[in-house]
């Protein structure tokens, strides 16, 4: 079993683990990061882990920009442009061009943009197209945002689940509007074929928005490549952008004359401080803006950001695929004894960035797991996440995080009664 | 002229002006605001200034919360009930109970939400209706959300913009669904009647929908008094809660369960961890959410609040009333030499905590004084806004800013060719 630069082939011992660790030339990139003591954190795919400039840029914003630039910071530091700063900086990690991206509101705000101006191309196109085709297993908020939109506007539009991904192919056809898919699956991790997905659909007549939560900053992503219509993401994960950080939009610029959508905010405007009565949409991705933004939450995207241009998606790849390998062998063997269901695709080209495994008793060993400082996360039914960010997780740790599990199951040392609490 | 506990009836001095800061029992509290030096900062109505704890609690959210926390805090930290408890933190403030208030994405989007289920609620009372009344003086992007509702909807709704106050009473008709207003006009610094104007439109059937982001902190609001039907506004002008802080949104017990809007993110749904399919809306204000909120900048905003503990509305309402007093006399009397213009009715009932003036170069005199460190801002035509915060502005600071004014208007010392910048 060999990745690009890693070769994991022989480690099945702490000591090779370290080995790997003292070869990887992205190691250094762990520095840049503020862990905490005793903790293993594989829940990257969750919220990211602080990268270290942050704080000092927090103190920046707040006690400079804020406290003594007060309102003169709109212009002297920046804030108005922020969005699509932050955007430009972005878009090369997802395969989009310059002013074809900004960070603003969240993800589901976003989607809803997207679907909306989806829609209103289609019904221009083909007003007969009524239905949104999405994965009954895509992330539940990405489904009540499109339900949302379709009651709303009561115009006969509907959202089909598909049940398995073999259906896809089916649901796509002449009533599609819009495909909608979220790139990989965030219980599963499962990835999917952008670039298939989104030919067929355009084969079909149906429009592909793309949900890269799991995506950006995770796996190589090359949205005009494969010549998507719309993507959405987030930047509080992979991206390491902070704590409910502002997501981002992707309109390519041959959809941005016809991007219309219904929240539009003054900051979608032409020309904001007019302050004109009648409402004229921005030329170019300054019309998916809708608010004001939060600017220190913003702020601190540029931070997570910034650590990406000290590497490249490739490298991060290959190392993502080592690392979530790594796991899937070693679970498979030091962990052989116990009923523990691999649901992550072994296959590279289907795998994002974490890695899943079923247990019957998930939510107990989770909990134990964290108790030990290893932490992953949980969700229904039975799957507990471990997330791998190649920019701050060692080979070592993967090995550490093994044998705490094996521990564990080994001891039968975790709480089935433990009651579940709010986010896991 | 006497307001309360402040006489401002011989304040022709400085020294005056320094005597009655000498007594004014709220002085103390400008020192929870770090405000740079040479700066007379009357612009808090824009941006407030910052309260000194949020650089701690910046530090405390960003170091502590997610560096070391990470995803645990979602629960230790209390992230997830963060809206609902700043918004019951601020509900004293505009007269709302407990559970009827939450801070979250912003002003633009929540009043899309509460225009929305204001529509729906009367679609069912009275589908006859289709205007939303508004002032054509309103803030432009409250105007520029409603009109983007109504097109998207395309049930026939449209925006029926008033030129005069006087016109609103004839224009609440049997047509009218919803009367929207912007409490304190942002240029003009007019406060309108809340009580009577939402009991006119509840008489003619209608509904009122009130825009709060430039009464919250700075005038007394009590919306359950006057049984408004759905509020919206702004942390970061009066409240101090930091650049672009996430706005807030009332919904009142009474109008709860009727509640009903098309963005309906994960964080609206009666259990959000659930990651059901279909969507449940949450009981409450809970359901006024939508995605994951910007924790840090979130965060900030109780620094804001807190101040506020530390006295009264009517404390405040009083200093204000005698701040913008003062400022008001002493330009008609210190600056009675030149074309300026009150455009802030004297009538304290229809005064905010802001005092505008015309004058024919008001963009280039701005600049003259923001140059001399006394900070307020320009909005078109020709009016120069001073924003007035008694939790940190003084008397000596109305002086001292009329003093500047009148050094640059005698000498003329200012650009008139100026180019205009995109904020000011």
């Amino acid at each position: 079993m060999k990745t690009a630069a890693y070769d994991i082939t022989g480690a099945a011992t702490r000591a090779a683990c370290l080995a790997l660790d003292a070869l990887d030339p992205l190691a250094p990139l762990r520095d840049r990061f503020d862990l905490p003591d005793g903790v293993i954190y594989l829940d990257g795919n969750s919220l990211g882990a602080r990268p270290r400039a942050a704080l000092e840029r927090a103190r920046d914003v707040v006690a400079q920009e804020w406290g003594h630039g007060l309102i003169r910071s709109w212009n002297t530091a920046g804030w108005f442009a922020l969005p699509g700063r932050l955007g430009d900086r972005l878009a090369p990690l997802i395969g989009a061009g310059a002013g074809e991206v900004v960070v603003t509101d969240t993800t589901s705000l976003n989607l809803f943009k997207a679907l909306a101006a989806a829609l209103a191309i289609q019904a221009e196109r083909d007003p007969a197209r009524k239905t949104i085709v999405t994965e009954r297993s895509n992330f539940p908020t990405d489904i009540y945002m499109a339900d949302g939109l379709a009651r709303w506007l009561d115009r006969g539009y509907r959202i089909h689940l598909v049940d398995a991904h073999e259906e896809l192919d089916a649901a796509v056809d002449d009533g599609c509007a819009v495909l909608m898919l979220t790139h990989v699956n965030y219980r599963t991790g499962r990835q999917h074929d952008m670039a298939a997905l989104t030919a067929r659909a355009h084969a079909r007549g149906a429009l592909a928005v793309w949900d890269l939560a799991h995506s950006a900053g995770a796996v190589p992503v090359d949205l005009n490549g494969a010549e998507a219509d719309f993507a959405v993401g987030c930047t509080y994960k992979y991206l390491n952008g902070g704590p409910g950080a502002p997501a981002f939009i992707w309109v390519p610029r041959r959809h941005q004359d016809a991007f219309r959508h219904p929240l539009t905010g003054w900051w979608s405007h032409a020309a904001p401080f007019a302050m004109a009565h009648g409402f004229e949409a921005a030329e170019g991705i300054g019309r998916a803006l809708c608010g004001t933004q939060p600017v220190v939450s913003l702020a601190l995207v540029e931070c997570g950001l910034e650590l990406f241009e000290a590497t490249s998606m490739a490298a991060l790849r290959a190392k993502s695929l080592a690392l979530t390998d790594l796991f899937i062998a070693l679970v498979e063997t030091r962990c052989a004894a116990h009923p523990l269901g691999l649901v992550t695709p072994r296959a590279h080209a289907q795998r994002g960035s974490q890695v899943s495994f079923t247990h019957p008793h998930g939510y107990a060993v989770m909990q134990a797991l964290i108790a030990r400082g290893v932490i992953g996360d949980y969700r229904e039914p039975a799957i507990m996440r471990f997330g791998f960010t190649p920019l701050y997780t060692r080979f070592a740790d993967v090995w550490d995080a093994v044998e705490t599990l094996r521990d564990i199951l080994d001891a039968g040392a975790y709480d089935t009664r433990a009651a579940k609490s709010a986010v896991t």
